[in-house]
């Protein structure tokens, strides 16, 4: 397997942006990535662009990539969309990775990008629920956070867990989040507000889920050989993988665990020859409170039904021996949805070179993303890591 | 470059279905595909799904790959979807081959599926204006029709071609399309029916234009050393390759050509080792008859200008020594958005294998297809071959 190294990593502001348009916003991110490769970025160098979208909020659905291509001078050049939700943008950076081993490409520009603060509160509630079975969920009238919230009550009481561990998810993330200067929602917020705060689909709460967002992220992906063109110091791929489930919620073999999880993971460790203990840092799909919890145990960073007790320990928490959502998550950094996966590797890029300030891990030298499609329909999981010093 | 065999094939029939939904249709066409696998399909055989569509004609716009995936039997298999407008099968297939060529996967199932005959006029004229810029094109009031009409009107004046030309490759197609079982508009036309049909966007009438279609098809990859497990006769993927240009029609450099057509055709011709000379027949993309006349010339066919002498000469119709959408075509056998690629991959695996029955090409070694995005703002084209005897 050849190896493939992230060379440019960067973000637009995650927010609430309505003077922004789609080309703007993957406009910014794609200039925070071009400057961030230290030997320069010509734009000829691009071989190909690999987007990432649910659908920019419904405003362009066919062929974005090529618009946006276009519109930050990269026309001509090759562009495909890959969808698989929430899961767009980390699908998008799989499927480049697959050209770039496969030999076709050598530099490869991978984005996400969505724009939903346009929407109205029925809009999004389609554009999310589009996300899951369309006719044994959406129509019948359960919406994400019904679904997550099925999840939710499964797992609490298969487990005994007490509700507060939704909550402590939050409270982490958000202080977390407080040291991004790209997060959305970007405030401390207690571990009393958390618990208190209006219920949306019992037994989580608005401070449970992660907020519509408008936001664009890039990184720059090339083969070995090329790598040393951009830089003396790329973030390599490790290991990586990918897994499927059914995509309605009664059908699946389990509630409290993400089946696409599990075997993205095992893929990616496997590749990787690497296993939970030697991840260092984490960047996990918290769409919903509950989804951090399932990811904790799906990734094998601790045993069923023992979530709350890394959290408990603070081993997740900035300072602790595992950080995850550094970033802030979904939950408090926002959740663009296609750009999700790839700012989660964006975020991924600055910790392991040692660039992300404030919020910076201790430990950096091998770190996990892992992106979540709807409510697990898909999942991919990347391993990343540095040169050895 | 690792070699990708081709070792299954089968298409649903292309029409209007108001009885089938998306997962019938898909599941027609994997029972065909699979029904085609000489020494039969276990569905653990397969590693991934890799879908295209443009959205299902709006029904399942999230994850329509694992819903459909899952309906088959194959839920728990990792599956994305792939979005390039008309072009969303084709792109799908590369994708799947850069992960067989990368080694990540041996075996894929590569599907194409859209179903456009629930909608109302409004609604199809939204999803296919979807595929144009939305700012600068479909808002402006530009319909696909008028886009290629523009095409069209340029085209004609340039050369100085009469508008009989794009008749020419109506009649053609159609007369192809009466030997294709699945074929949704299974009619002979004649010149004359060709000429005088209404007109809609002007020079393009209503018998220049595709419909729009139910329908789905699939393809079975294998990597080489698989393949045998499979079939001892595969088709084999000799060379591929994208291109790209602006969405817009007015950033473009050329009206009378496809710059997406021209590279990608020069990328798959330069990895086959081969050139148009080599090529026994293809299936081209046309949407509208002036697309086929496009084709001709970007695909080195002929020289520039030159397309209407390959009519006159017989030369693209069966029979001829370059026979062009043996199919019927997207005119004649309908153009189901995402399944077109696909479809155009099943059209020649019957070809190349000497199973195409009455429209059996006499020459048939090697084989293109082509696949447009939009008006194309992308372009991908394969090339495929069987083994020597």
């Amino acid at each position: 397997m050849r190896r493939v190294a992230i060379v440019g990593a960067g973000q637009s502001r995650f927010g609430d942006f309505p003077g922004m348009s789609i080309k703007e916003l993957f406009a910014e991110a794609y200039a925070e990535c071009a400057a961030s490769v230290d030997r320069g970025l010509s734009p000829k160098a691009i071989d190909a662009v690999f987007l990432g979208t649910l659908g920019t909020g419904g405003f362009q659905l066919g062929q974005p990539a090529a618009l946006l291509a276009s519109h930050v001078g990269l026309a001509e050049v090759p562009s495909v969309r890959l969808e698989n939700a929430c899961a767009s943008g980390g699908f998008a950076l799989l499927s480049a990775v697959y050209a770039v081993c496969a030999g076709v490409y050598r530099t490869v520009l991978v984005a996400g990008v969505e724009k939903m603060r346009d929407l109205s509160a029925d809009h999004v509630r389609y554009w999310l629920g589009v996300s899951g079975d369309t006719e044994y969920e959406r129509l019948a009238g359960l919406t994400f956070a019904g679904i997550y919230a099925m999840m939710a009550r499964h797992y609490l009481s298969r487990y005994d867990v007490p509700r507060i561990y939704l909550s402590k998810v939050a409270e982490k993330n958000h202080a977390h989040g407080v040291l991004n200067k790209k997060a959305h929602l970007r405030r401390q917020i207690s571990l009393e507000e958390a618990q208190n705060a209006p219920m949306v689909a019992d037994p989580l709460n608005l401070f449970d889920c992660s907020p519509t967002s408008d936001g664009a992220a890039c990184v720059l992906i090339s083969s070995e050989d090329y790598a040393a063109r951009f830089t003396d110091r790329p973030v390599w791929v490790l290991g990586y993988g990918a897994g499927g489930d059914h995509l309605a919620l009664h059908d699946r073999r389990d509630w409290k665990s993400l089946v696409a999880t599990r075997d993205a993971s095992k893929r990616a460790y496997e590749m990787a020859g690497l296993g939970p203990t030697d991840i260092d840092l984490a960047e996990v799909h918290d769409c919903f409170t509950i989804a951090e919890l399932l990811a904790y145990e799906d990734l094998g960073f601790c045993n069923r039904g023992e979530a709350p007790s890394l959290l408990d320990k603070g081993i997740t928490r900035l300072g602790g021996s595992l950080p995850v959502n550094l970033s802030g998550g979904l939950k408090s950094k926002g959740h663009p949805l296609g750009a999700t996966g790839v700012a989660q590797v964006v975020e991924m890029f600055l910790q392991l070179r040692g660039q992300a300030g404030d919020r910076q891990a201790s430990k950096h030298r091998t770190g996990l993303t892992h992106n979540v499609g709807g409510s697990g329909g898909t999942a991919v999981v990347f391993i990343l890591g540095r040169d050895l010093d």
